[in-house]
């Protein structure tokens, strides 16, 4: 009898539940109507009764190893609850783990939503036949999953992975987080979109100008249209997306030597317009990535930059993934 | 019957051998006059000589484990060869490893010099309460070493660790690795003269330019004592190392989350010129810092920056620790 493990992922928008089987294969998905903003207690029992629902379908033919939970914030992982979560208010404090394992009698794993991604990616995508990878996640923000043999790295109290924050530009543009030049202020999604405001203030970028005007939606993926249509102005934003990717690399290059580092979320969409950008920055400023590419010798292997796989799956499939691994499976 | 083993700092001026018994207790240690710029040959013999004389005293009470040799280069672990040493030229290719092996009839371990003091630390020094740990050496350059869950972390090519080489100014200081603005361009003994001398020819720094006239030798060291002497320009020097330390910490600490970073090396001695900048710097940078240091939750610590313990031993140390490490001591 086969294994499986139900993961969820609980976005800052809705909630999805799924059952995935010991070799990856998704059995089953459920996305439902549960907005988060509806509150803990609801989105609670919704998320109950899904797992119940999923649960009971599959426990005739396989056998249930556990539930993980991917969710948008910082998790105590000693306490089991979610700390740091501002797009989930009022579940500071609230023993998520111990209230669903009670509630569903099996055990459960929280864990950070772009650590799950990260492990996701480890195991069914970009990054399935490394041990070792770094995920950066260019979306609203840029979240960031680090994968040491096989395995998530925490740091001492589950905050590593903020690779978002890394100092990329000392006197840059302030970021939400206190600090001046953080990666996630020229790598993110709002950060294309406000570089792109900020070159149609300068009033020497029609195109950009005449694409907001014409559509109330501006966002990233329609600055990514003009450059790849050859605009001159959103191509230089996506040149500065990357060189700062390319800054953020090298030091990570240099750092962790890692055989490979993966970028997803909605702006690595973008990559034909700042991956020739990220990639020359990259090689001048890591010695690592540069003598790894150079040597011939047995064991040296070319570093891989790469695309994430799973997309917007990639989270809800590492989730799963938490309890099959804590199994041994 | 305990057990011991050997440990070898092969630095770039000359090469000291150690036996170090299972507890850490330091045996005996042989500083060679042998200059490593005589040529490997003679080193490789120096070396097996002191070795050899070392085991066979203390082979009589306790068993031998390994031997531990740290060497300031690029290891390949799987060859068992040093490459990208420039202090030791001729040692490319050479079967190191092999060598000592056929010679003495014991498991040699090799190990870069960074590396090894980490481990060093990481046994005996510093860092001996934690698991994991990153250490920058403040030298000539920075090198720079990683441990986690005990080990040190190569990579995928025994290249992990430059922490020298990441990126603190993008348009800063050009560095030997070919980037701009590395941190061992800000935080090195080297840089320290460097800014130095940068500040003399301004003509605005009297006190540099009279010690520097007055002082053949003039170093790190002799601008550190001016600044604790209340002068200004050595101060601001100081001031800048601080920021840099500052602003690449607040990545690693952001990227890692680990319980303790450890500063040692030559220039590590200006602690008190440079901290008060470095943690200013550290703390509105670093979001992971100010969290874990704001947080009164279970398992919640403040992260540790701190001095090195165990000055020029780390690297002997830590390179004995290799083999009893191996040896599950």
């Amino acid at each position: 009898m086969g294994a499986f493990a139900i993961g969820v992922d609980l976005g800052g928008t809705n909630l999805r539940v799924a059952a995935i089987d010991q070799t990856g294969k998704q059995l089953e998905t459920i996305t439902t109507g549960t907005e988060v903003k509806r509150g803990r207690d609801s989105v609670i029992n919704e998320m109950c009764l899904a797992i119940q629902s999923l649960a009971n379908k599959y426990l005739d033919s396989r056998k249930l190893v556990g539930i993980g939970i991917g969710v948008p914030g910082i998790i105590e992982m000693e306490r089991g609850t979610i700390r740091q979560a501002p797009n989930l208010p009022g579940w500071g404090d609230y023993p998520v783990k111990h209230e669903i394992e009670q509630r569903l009698g099996t055990t459960v794993f929280l864990e950070n939503d772009a650590n799950a991604a990260t492990l996701g990616e480890k195991w069914l995508g970009a990054a399935r036949d490394v041990d070792a990878v770094a995920l950066l996640t260019l979306g609203t923000g840029v979240g960031g999953g680090i994968v040491i043999d096989g395995r998530i790295h925490h740091g001492m109290s589950g905050m590593a992975g903020e690779i978002g924050h890394m100092t990329v530009y000392p006197d840059g543009v302030v970021c939400g987080c206190g600090s001046h030049g953080c990666l996630e202020q020229y790598a993110s999604a709002t950060a294309i979109k406000r570089m792109a405001l900020e070159a149609i203030g300068t009033g020497k970028a029609p195109e950009l100008a005449r694409a907001m005007s014409e559509n109330p939606e501006f966002s990233a993926k329609i600055v990514y249209q003009l450059a790849t249509q050859g605009d001159l102005q959103a191509q230089e934003i996506f040149h500065k997306v990357g060189q700062a990717l390319g800054i953020a690399l090298a030091s990570l290059v240099n750092i962790f030597n890692f055989p490979m580092y993966v970028l997803g979320g909605g702006a690595a969409s973008g990559w034909d317009a700042f991956a020739p950008t990220m990639f020359k920055e990259l090689t001048w400023r890591s010695v690592v990535y540069r003598s790894v590419v150079a040597s011939d010798a047995p064991g040296h292997k070319k570093t891989i930059i790469t695309n994430a796989l799973l997309g917007s799956d990639a989270g809800l499939i590492g989730a799963a993934r938490l309890p099959l691994q804590a199994a041994g499976l």
